[in-house]
């Protein structure tokens, strides 16, 4: 078994769910084989979220973290690449906070790639039948805040586990008269599913084409 | 019990499969209450999809006829306003024709409404947590010859019966590489449950905002 | 000499600029060869739009005439096929006025199609270097109000003349910071006077691949 | 006067021309006041780039370098915020090498933040009426290449220098029946003027609203 700590956001941007942390609590209902699925709520807010996040790494000893929010207005689920250190916010968090280009670890490395094998990971997905991508960009909110503040962690103290980022779609129940693409959260959970398994059986990464010309 | 005939299409473009016909199967294997529900598959293929409409319009003797279409590429369940009347091929169909600006029906008017409730169609499946919306166009493929070879037929021949089109987006599995919004055939069928039920309730529509700019 | 008349819009939902007002106005003082130009800006009203349009054509006696609007979130310029005989507004016009799913001329046909050479036109757009493409839709707002009323009242009143609607994006100064496509209205009008010079030199359009699947 | 060194690309992916280098000369012909201006087209092939790029920096010994590379399919001037090190091309390079998730410096950063002053070039073009915005990725294929290399190259080799990267859209000859966003060369040589301008006027940059969520 693979000790494997999965996080998902409270609702943001007046939204009244999320669902980043409804899949996480799917998969958890139903975890897959040889994971050992445990959870943590993060709230959308630069700072608390990582001190959350801090405190389940540290309850939990995961041997792999997946951290999942939502990509509105994204049709498929992406897998992240790459954090980078800044804090450059389009709305305020939920707490009212608006940072704008400040660096998430003051003198820390400007940017960290996942550990995960991204394209494996995607590749499953998509042999699962469900839609799926890398993305080269984990935006500069809350979500790149945690994968940075994640990375950083594993990177300084924890150097023996490994981390990534998942967005996943707006559910259909959120968009039903916004004309935006959408993922049901059963989808989003079984893609979960399919990269936590994926993640934590190999450590090394498929070559596959995933990149992107910009 | 209101008898509907529910219509799919075969396969195009090159695709193994064609989601309207999937969610078509579906809604006939577990229909809604009231309804009385005949399917019919109908080939991708000018001229001869009228044919296999007539026939099956012919045997059922529906009170309403929805047809169900592919529009790949939206992001939502669309309920079309509009039928016009020209054959305007963008790839050729499934037996090689490619039509240029010709009328389905020579003299025939230029377009149809249709005659199902529009706006309660859209509502309805927003109220059961899916994503809807109103289409201006259903494009000038076969899905448009369809329907306006359905409406004239109706308006001809059968002036007691309603009629409309729908299209659905992608399934999932279609698209798990392509970066493309989907659906997955379930949530179609339950819309296609919604529409049905809807449609055979009522004859008069509701005001709702359901317009476009352009 | 070809008299064609030239109709753009007042600004509306907002807008300190109607860009095809400001195209139209482009072209009138820089002319194509061989053509007559009249103009005359429409306002974004139900009904009042009208109104201007049949005094412009009295005035004008044009043998041609092209209307020109805005289609914000379009990339490129494209010729409409179709009016339709209906009133949808998803926002209110300038007076106020949202009308819901009423007929603009009742007892009228549901729809026109454009008696301009729709390919001929799209295609010199394009051989002149500027994007074009065939719509299939202008909406249900004042745009194709305008339109449906100009080829009823060409088609109820003045058979020997032509008429069709043209929508172009927005112009970039509109939006800076938007992250929606948008065309100089220097190209614009560039394209306009093309679709003029085509539309004024031939009454049969050319065959050409330019339909939609939905 | 400010020495910048600005290089375009020679065309790909089929493409007889590339706007970057068009919208290069354009402002190499007209530059802007203050800046002395230097040019190189760069071949859009890994490795190749970035000695052509050295080569360039060695004779022109600029103050700020500005690399252009066109984006297509985004609709504005986008400035970009961080180069990250890895090669992932989605298309073979005018060579035919397509590298698969290779570091483009062994052993070099993650990622290089730009050193220009980002949120005042963008606000820059926005007041002169062009549409622009901070990009978080600048892809994984020779673009994101030469910027990296290129601020790899200034960190270690000329740390008074200062650079950046900047993606401009298609052109609208290239994609006159695309349905794609464009924006003439004229344009986006006037937007790398004002970015020029900004770039070399200030070192510090403004706090300005332009992160993304994702």
């Amino acid at each position: 078994m693979t000790r494997v700590l999965l996080t998902g956001f409270t609702p943001f941007e007046g939204s009244d769910v999320n669902p980043s942390w409804q899949a996480v609590q799917a998969v958890a209902a139903d975890p897959p084989p040889g994971v050992d699925v445990v959870t943590a709520e993060l709230p959308c807010v630069f700072g608390e979220a990582l001190d959350a996040l801090r405190t389940a790494v540290t309850e939990a000893d995961p041997e792999v973290v997946v951290c999942v929010g939502q990509a509105g207005g994204r049709p498929d689920v992406t897998v992240e690449r790459v954090a980078i250190n800044v804090d450059d916010a389009r709305i305020p968090d939920n707490a009212g906070a608006q940072p704008i280009d400040e660096p998430i670890v003051e003198g820390g490395p400007a940017a960290y790639f996942t550990n995960l094998p991204l394209k494996a990971c995607v590749t499953a997905v998509r042999e699962a039948g469900l839609p799926a991508s890398v993305s080269q960009t984990a935006g500069t909110f809350v979500c790149n805040h945690v994968f940075y503040g994640l990375m950083h962690l594993l990177a300084t103290e924890r150097p023996a586990a490994r981390g990534g980022f998942v967005h996943i779609p707006y559910a259909p129940e959120q968009v039903t008269d916004k004309g935006e693409p959408s993922l049901p959260v059963g989808a989003a959970a079984e893609a979960l599913r399919v990269i936590m398994v994926t993640a934590a059986g190999r450590t090394d990464d498929i070559k596959a084409v995933g990149g992107a010309t910009h």
